[in-house]
This record gives structure tokens, sequence and C-alpha cells, in this order.
């Protein structure tokens, strides 16, 4: 089994961490293929960011899709995912739903940690189109922005701050760029923590060996 | 006044329709500019076809916005709007979100009328993202593909069961290629017909009018 | 064009600032009748006040109704709306409806700043009654009672703590006596904020100048 | 201890039979005050019966609060109820709330029967207002308006149809002129079906010995 | 009319309690039959105290279902409710969704006090199973367990707190044990505050004379 | 890695059949070990069935749960999965949530298909319970009972009006006793089809290998 990830951003760094995490959880069970964007933003940040990801993503779908079994999509936004369920016959996860319904069956209420303030309101919206506003118990992120993800010491009071004062029972790191960070997260706080590429794989080997992919009879048939 | 009417297909004779519309609204009050987007497909009905039409509408935005007071995307499935209302500073209004809100100001319940049986798990969607599924009592699509909007019977039919079986108080042409045909169901079945486009210049209008705009203090704000 | 404006309450004062705030919109494209109610309380903020504006609110509707396009009803509250959308066939907005569901379009959360702790609870409600308890960040109000609507920086204090705090994109005037605080908040915090009596002209203008108005098909229809 | 129902129409035939039902609900516990609404409509049928019964029903509060214990509002649309709640410190309980809420504790789903297809978005909304929708299976309603509710086989074969078509597993009286066709639907359907007025005075009848009514702290204390 | 209360735990100190308050509220009007529940925790806190104490419960429904009218559970979790239901033709009555459901007649939100921390996520899980988490302003515990609910002051703060920070206008008490401390509540703050055991009570002594019981057209038919 | 499979029922047949698909999916990954559960009915189709099984199925959890790494509950209606999950510290996972939540990422809206009518409520209250109430478009159950589950073209039948008729995306088999028929309906209907026994296994499995588990830091904790 192979399975292509794309990271919607063009950050090679981002793409190693994100490929490094995936190949932890792979083992010797499946391949990785792991790509950044051709033609995106360095980084995922804003709606404009999103829109200027997908055109290099609907290509890496079009060059790999013969030659993968699943694909992820690894932005918490899970951006252009409708397109990409749409454009191709192959199952599609999305990193940011994978980890949100995971998290739904590891506890009451789940917090989301993530980079930066502005991305509070999106991820709230998110969350609704999930149907997870009632599990959402808060949103955390610094008060000023910490897209490079380096800071484990920040991360891991805002997710202190969940646990303790929003009764967050499952921390979901919300960016890709915290991948790496749900170990050290777990074992300091005792809450299980849960980053999206895993959840996203966990979900896509399944599907792969299960053999059902993305309904093709209404919504996401492009030949309806 | 000039408002920018973006068809975020490239079809010139829906982009003429839509201006026709637009203009009959306009009327002295304000100039209207309506442009087809380049490089956008033919007619914009799947989630890849929403991704097509993107970098062509982010151009058109950044080409008029100097000269334009107001933006109105003119698919009724608002591809792309969040990126659009974040990166200029001018009001941004998609038309199916003025013609579904305004709808509910004008009767309990409305329908959405639209071309395509495929289209209608992506409206439902559509619609709870603007929280409206309690209100929305149907959608109402033709067994077979309509695109060419050129069957009037076919959607004054549509109409008619939606507010004799569904109960809908208000009827929502589903796009804007339907334009033109809210007068010719308003008459025939008494009941309000919104054409979005009509409905988006009203929101947008105002909103010039006022001197209100997207706000930037902090989701929508690319710079925060 | 002439639009009634009908404030629900006796107030001369709050009816001249109501009439000013609407004059200013209106400029030379329309007329506005704006007019207290006979027989009403002076001032509307409990439910008892409600009902006690009826009589007189619909007997203006009866007086004026041949000589106007559209009715405003001009209390935040929406009070007795919907036995007068019932009663006429012209269009009925309210400064309420209007301006929450014009602040969805504008940011993704918004907050009313209001005149009355204990009009906390009702406003929820109405947020609730429109589908917008999602996006209603919060309803911010003095400790004590500042109905007179004369402390500026009272008002300007809690609009900054709804947007710092709540994290709300859009300030929301809660009460018709706010009326002209909108251009204050919005230089001084940078954030869109909406007078609903502004906010129901856009409505009511374009309404008329469309031609749609309330639905009489079924629930709105005094005779069926 | 003894209980004002007020009728909030001035029907004196359906005062009369609202009466009935109570009375025979009261047996010897409590006594029973069932007033006509002075200067109300006939029938409250629309909005405007709503707001038209309420000076009369406010009347009729401060005409009897002094001498009963508890208040009953006998028209299923609960109009006016919050105002009343406000105005006195009785208890106050709505026949369309108690029957509705009842209706949960017994069965997965209910429907209400209603005498007129145009009550049924009002319906609706109200069944929102009280966060029942999710439960709320349907509305059925004659297509021609039976307000006479003399018809007994009309909805009886209403009833019958909620249950076997839409799974209703209760059923709800959507009229106070319905009063006393309980008994009838039940026995010969074999569902639990309620009559608002009995309801009403269940919870009312409680609220009294038990010692509590409605809060004051905040939204419904007139004077905070 | 006689009614058996089910006290979920094995407690004969809380049994009793609870036997006080109902007989307190009955009177003359019927004799009430209060039994711990054979086998069960001396305490329900936890999910696996609930499904322990279903065997005893069940069996004491068996017990006595020929010689009762109606049946309460007296624990705020309404533990294994919709089997009781089903069991039994005889109504059923669970203190924890009749005193909620009884709070949302008394005033916009209401609080639920309870005794530990733990409980608040599932108590926010019951309310939304009855669909209030609207309605549900908050849910108020101590810091440390306190199931003994011997520390007066201590509940009498944590409802302050929920009067004054929340904006409850109704206080619920969250455990059987805290049974008597309604009226103590009450009278200290001035706000309604509601036993469940009563609020049981109330419903099931009316369902009684009503002459109406869980419906066994479908879901609760265990015959089906 | 190990997996323990609690059939709730006591049935050999059914527990064959679930151990047979679990051991298709398992492959050479994991071990499966089916246990049916001692002192259960025969069949879960009851509330009462789901309490009469809680002793046995925490007494399989008591007696595997050193010797596996997870744990799976067999039947669609997730009986008694609350307390497994706080009673254990292994990741627990229930068929029913498991398949309607894997039917999200996969389509807009999915069915259920089920074995009998009186199913059908209570299946819609779990997925109220899930927050999956917009997107579970119908509940399809025969007229008679079939828990049988041996008419293949019946259930058959039932998908096809789903897909057809309800515009259901995706087929959840609503029990486990249709474990097997998953494939026969994809392959004639061309809809993905979910038997929620793999589907949960899909999410054991992969829980197990990323190392997380059942929150423990509130509600789910028995301690604390």
């Amino acid at each position: 089994m192979r399975i292509l990830i794309i990271n919607p951003n063009s950050d090679p760094k981002m793409t190693e961490a994100i490929r490094k995490s995936a190949v932890g959880f792979a083992g010797e069970r499946f391949e990785v293929v792991c790509e950044p964007t051709p033609g995106a933003p360095r980084f995922i940040e804003t709606y404009e960011d999103d829109v200027a990801a997908a055109p290099g993503m609907l290509q890496l779908v079009k060059d790999f899709e013969q030659e993968v079994d699943a694909i992820v999509v690894a932005c918490h936004g899970d951006p252009n995912i409708d397109a990409i369920k749409e454009t191709t016959t192959k199952p599609v996860v999305g990193i940011g739903e994978a980890s949100m319904k995971i998290a739904t069956m590891l506890g009451h209420g789940f917090s989301v940690v993530t980079t930066a303030k502005r991305s509070i309101p999106p991820k709230e919206v998110q969350a609704r189109k999930y149907h997870l506003q009632n599990l959402l118990v808060s949103v955390r992120a610094p008060d000023s922005d910490a897209s490079d993800c380096e800071n484990e010491q920040l991360f891991l009071d805002l997710a202190r701050l969940a646990v303790e004062q929003d009764l967050a029972e499952v921390i979901v790191l919300g960016c890709a760029g915290l991948t790496g960070m749900d170990k050290l997260i777990q074992e300091k706080l005792g809450v299980p923590t849960l980053d999206g590429v895993v959840c996203a794989l966990i979900i896509a080997e399944g599907l792969v060996r299960y053999g059902v992919s993305t309904s093709k009879v209404l919504g996401f048939n492009p030949e309806w």
C-alpha cells in the first residue's frame, strides 16, 4: 500500500516533519509519499493561501493517483478537500476532519491548539462544518503568531489551559507544523493528544484495506 | 458608485444575462461592471470548478478593486468568497448568501430551485454554513441536468411543487443562470421569488452607502 | 419612494434621533416618515412594553400604508413584527433582524452592545429565533441601566471588550437609542459597527426597488 | 388553590369547552376560573390576533392575580406569554409549551394536529423556540380550515397519518378548541394524546404546590 | 394514588432524604413508596454505577409495578430510564429530565449545581440529549468531590456564582442527594430552585390523573 | 496486536459471522478475540436488552483486558459503551459510532439500513447523540421485523430506496447481524457501504498503533 500525503504548503522543512511522523506511523505496513505543493505559499494561514494552494494540490493528485492507494491532505484546515474527493476515485482524508472526529471518540470535549489567534474564528467555522461545535470546548492560540511551531513550552502551556480551564479531555494539534508535539503533551499532561497526520493515516489505511472510497452516486461525482 | 460583478464562469452568454439583470436593478443609481472569469470553466457545477475559478476571480479583484466600490460574486454557490473578502477592503457579497438570507425575511421557509440533482447535497451544506437549515424547506432540481437554464416551464413546475408540497413561502433561484426567471415565477405562482444577483446588489449598494465593509480585526485580515 | 419608520416607543427625542440617522442614509433617494407610536411606553424595555406598543404600531401601519412603499420597525427587539408583516402587503423590516443578518456577512462573529443587563437573555432568545446563536459571540451591557444612551464612552468600552475578549469581528448596536454611535465606535476601534436603522433601510429600499414583499402564500396571509 | 385560565379569544363556546376539560382534571383539588378575553378576536388564528388579544389578557391578569395561585394561557400558540410571566409573580403556563414538553417525556417523537394549514409554519417556529424541532416529527392540518373543530373524524384521520407515516409516538392537540378530543384519539389509535389545557394544569398545580414561580432575577423582572 | 420512587443507589440515608422530600410534596394526595436499589453502588457517580444499578432497578419495577400508578427515577442522571419506560406500562419520570424541562418554563436560562467536577461533561451530554444545551448556561460543581452533600454553604455559593456570573435565572439541583437544599437557596438568593424529586412527582402525579403514559406504538414497545 | 470484539448478544451464529468479518479485515496484522456476552439476550433489540447485556459485557472486559490491546463493541446501538470506556484504559470503539462517523467522510449524507421499524426512533436518538442528525438522511427498515438478517434482497432494496429517494451517498449497515452484506450492496448499487465491525476495527487498530486511548482527565475517569 502507498499513501500520498499532500502538504498544501511549499515548505520543505514542514514537509520533512510531516513525512517523519507519517513514516513513524506507517512502519512496514505501507509506504508514504509526502509532497510539498508546487506553487503554494510557504505557510497556509489565510483563505487566500487555501485558494493559492489548489492548482498545485490538484496537480499532485493527477500526478500520483495512479500509483497510490489513498490521499491525505496535511493541513489542519482541510483546504480544497471537497475538490480532491471529487476528482479522484481514491479515498481522501483531511487531517483536520480525521483528528477532530477521532477526538470525539476519546473524550467528552476536545480543544484545538493552534498557532495564531486569527485562526480561531475559521477553526470554529470548520468545526461547525463537521457538526462538532458542541464538542469543541475551545480553540487555544498564542497572542502573537507562532507559525514556526518551535516553542514547545508555549503549546504545552496552551494545552494545559485547555484541560484545566476549558475542561478539554482531548487535545488536537491544530496545525500540521505541530506534528511530533503530540507525545510531549500527552506525557506531560496525561491527556490524549492527536496529531492530525497520524489520525488521517489511520482512516486512510483502513479505507484502503476495507475497499471503500468517496461516494460517486451524487454530490462528489463530477460526471453526474 | 460602481460595483464589480464577478461571474465565476467564463460563459459570455451567462455574463450578459447577469449584466442585464444587474443593470435593470442598478438604474441610474450605480454603474455595473460585469466580468466573466478568465481561465474559469464554462459552467460552475463541481467543487473542482470552484477551485478552477479561483485564480481568475482573484485576478479580477486585483484588476478592478481600485475603481469599484463593492464586489458581487455571481454564482449561487458563493465560490471563493472568503478569500475575496480577505484580500480586498471593499465590501464583498455572494449571491447565494444574500438571496437565502433575504428569503428568511420574507417568509417562514424557502426553497432553492436549481439546475441539477447533484447540486442538492452541496446546496444543503451551503445552507448549513449560513445556519439556515431549519428554514430551507427543500432544494428542488430536475431529474436530468438543465444547466442551460432554458426551459422556463421546468423551473416553474419545480417552484410550484416547492410551494404546494414543501410549503415554501419564498423561492430562491439557485443558479445565476436562472437570472430573469424571478418575475415569471412570482407572477405565475404569487410567491416572492429571489434572483441572487439582485439580492447581492441590494446588500452591496447598501454597504457602500453606509460605509461599512468586511471586518479586518481578526479572521479576515491577511496581515494579522 | 417613501419609507415609514415606526419608532415603537413614544419618546420624541429618540424619534428625532432615528429620523436623523434615516434621513442621513436616505439622501435624495427616498423620503422618510418617522413616527413615534401613539399610546406606547416612553422606552421599550420589557415584554410588556412590546405588547403595549402593538395597538399604536398597527394603527400607524393602517394610517400610512397607502402612502408608503415599505415599513421599518425601529426597535432592536423587533416587537410585533410578525403581526405587521401579516397585516400589510408592503415590505416590513426590523432593525434587529436586519442588523444581525448583515453582521454575519461582514465577519465571523458579532457582538450586540445594548443598554441593560436584563436585555441579555431576551437578546439571546431573539438571536436564536433568527438561528444566529453560533455567530453571536456575546451580548455586552452595562452593569446598571443606561437606557438614556448618553454615555458614549461606556458603549465604546463595551464594544472594545467585545472585540478584545469575545473576538467579535462586528459590533451591532442593540438599541435604536444608540443610533449615531456607529461611526464613533467604527473609527475608534476599526471594527465595522452597525446601526439597525440604516441596516433595515438598506433592506427595505432594496426590496421596494426589487418589487418583492412578504410572502402571502401561507403563514403570513391573514385571509388564508 | 385557584387557577385562572385565560382563553385568549372571546368565544363563549370555546371558553366553556376549556372550562369543562379543566374542571374535569381539577376535581376537588383546585378551583378553576376560566375567562374569555375581553376585546379579543373570536378565534386566534393570525399573528395580529395574538397582538389583539394582549390588552384583554393583561387586564385579566391584573383583575384576577390577587385571587388566584397560577395562570394558564389556553391557546396553543402561547400568545403574549412572556409579557404575562413578566407582569405577575404567580406561575404562568402556556398550553403549547406544556403539552409539547410533556410529549417529549412520553415518546421519541410527537406530532401536532392542528386546524389550519396556515398554522404549520408558525407552529414549527414555536417548536424551535422551545428547542423541540428534532422531536416534532410533523404538524398535521386539514387542507381546508377546520377551526370550528367539530369534525372529529377529520382530526382522528390526521392523527392516524401522523402515527403511521410520520412515526409520531405521541399526538399533541394543537388548538384549545380541540379540547376533549384527546381521549377519543387515544382510544381509537392507542397512542398517548395530549390536550394542552390538562398539560398546563399539571404544571401549574405542581408549581403552586411546590412554591416556585417565574424567576425575577433578570430577564422577566420588569423593575430590573 | 401510589408512586414508586426508585433511588438508584443503595444508600439508606439518601433514600430517607428523598422519601422525606417526596412525602412533603405528596401530602394527602398520594402515597410514596421510596426504595433503594438492591445490589446498586452506594452512590451513583460513574457510567459503570449507572449500569451496575440497572438489574436492581428493573427488579424494583417488576416487584412494584402492579401496586403503583407511576414510577420516578431519583438520580439526576436519569440512569436506565429508557429501559424502564419500555418495560412498564406505567408512567415513568426521571428527576433530571423533569427538573431541567420545568426550569425552562421559569426563566431564560438555568444552571445545574452538582457535586463533582467530573460530572460536568456527562451533565452537558444529558442536557443535549434533552435538547436543552442552549438554555443550560452552566454546570457548577465544587473543585473537590462533595458527594456527601453536607456543606450547604458550598452549594449556596455555587448557586450564587451561577446567578451572578453565568446569568442563570433558575437553579437546578443536580443530585438527588441535594434534596431539601432547594428552599434554602431560593430564600437566600431569591432565585427559583428546583429539586428534581419534586419536579418528577409533579409530572408523575399529573400523568396518572390524566391517564396517559409512555407510548407503546413504536420505539418503547418491547413487543413491537 | 490483539483486539477483543464483544458481541453484546449471546447468539453463537451472529458471533461467528462477526468473527468472520473481523478476521477477514484483520488478516495477519492483528489477532481477533470475538466473544458472545454471557447472560445476554439472544438478540439486542430493546432498551432492556441493552441493560441486560451490561453485566456480561463488563465481565468480558475484566476477563480479557490484560491480554488485548483494544475493545470493540459489536452492536450498532453501541450499548453500554460509556461504561466500558470508563472501566478500562484500553481504547474502546463502538460499531455504530465508528460506522456513522466514517460515513460522513465518504459522502454528503448517509442512510442507516436496519432490521426493524421500531429501531428507527432510537437510531435517530443515537445519531443526535453523535451530532450527526443533519447528515443522516434516513433510517430504512422493513415493515416487519427481519432480525434474522437472512433476506439479502430485502436489505438491498432498502438501500436502493435510500439512494434513490433519500439521496443517501453512503449506506451504513445498522445491525451487526448484517455483517457481510456490505460488499453485496456496494457492488449492486455502486454506493460505499459500511459494516460497523470493520469500521470499528479501523479505528481500534489505529488507536493501538498510535498509542492513544480514552481520556482519563475528567469525565471517563472512575477515580476522579
